[in-house]
């Protein structure tokens, strides 16, 4: 009867899988890991209260609407930790492929205008030149740090990592959209590290 | 050495329980109950969806803000089920008052200015008067009738709803900010309470 609700309504179905998804990250009081679903909620939440992080002109809205879409290939290719196989996974020619297959099945079950809007916000966010997506992408870094400080190192004890892993592979990035928020974060950041 | 980034991080933090707020709707799956944290990430992306179902003026950024926030309250009060104590728990002045102090303590450790602002956004919604309001309450209400009937009847057989509960306790509350996407829904239940 409605053949476009229908198909928004699907993907909405689809889209609840990522709460399946399961990071590396635990919750802040470490009782269990994190799932995709809720580290976007917090995500939102982040660009909500960080606005005054970004830089001029960032438009949060739109930030948040990135940050909403931002993992929900995962539903297909699962969480990549940014630690995992020594910093080597993330971001390699493999997984990136298959992300994009899971965007070409994921967003193809909108109608096209709505799937091409989000596919593009996506790609924006993975591109990560735009300053809504260089703002974005630096929430998105920062938040495991703050889990992994709340709970006791989490990720940085899985997977050995050092200060100045932490520092080439995560702070950097932050600090490119939120350089007062890394400097506010690396002096916890340097503390733990100093006292293991 | 910055007070202002301090409150807002500490905020962030405290959010992060709302992860650890369990609802009487499972995943779509019925693998296991939502938590309010992905519930809310859900309904941000019900409304970057579903928004050609809202009324004309409706500002879907607004709407996605309140969906963000509007559950917060939770950490302190817990989620009082819609269908639970035969619908009379949900909305009695015993939890309104109990989240009005959680509104006052977390939205509390905010900055004063992005507290009131929070706080007024999380008014608005629990008033259900504004348009805004009123088509983020619609979403609030249907998402768990989706995943009730994803997962196979859910909270209704838990708490032995009618379809008649149905229509007053949800039904009235979608179709008043989304009526076409009301009886698009109301077929599939009507068919599902039908078969029982």
């Amino acid at each position: 009867m409605n053949d476009r609700l229908s198909a928004q309504m699907g993907f909405l179905l689809e889209a609840d899988r990522l709460k399946s998804v399961l990071r590396a990250t635990t919750l802040a009081d470490g009782s269990r890991v994190e799932n995709s679903g809720e580290h976007s909620w917090h995500l939102a939440l982040y660009a909500m209260v960080l606005r005054d992080q970004a830089a001029p002109g960032v438009n949060i809205d739109r930030v948040m609407r990135m940050l909403i879409l931002h993992d929900l290939v995962e539903i297909d290719v699962g969480d990549v930790p940014i630690h995992s196989a020594n910093g080597a996974a993330h971001g390699s020619a493999e997984v990136l492929a298959a992300e994009r297959a899971a965007a070409d099945r994921i967003f193809g079950l909108l109608p096209p205008d709505l799937g091409s809007e989000f596919r593009a916000l996506w790609e924006e966010f993975e591109a990560a030149e735009s300053p809504d997506a260089v703002f974005a992408k630096s929430l998105d870094r920062v938040q495991p740090v703050m889990q992994n400080l709340a709970s006791g190192g989490g990720t940085w004890v899985t997977y050995g990592v050092t200060a100045d892993q932490l520092e080439s592979r995560v702070g950097v990035k932050v600090a490119r959209g939120a350089p007062t928020l890394w400097a506010w974060v690396q002096e916890k950041t340097t503390a733990w590290f100093a006292a293991r």
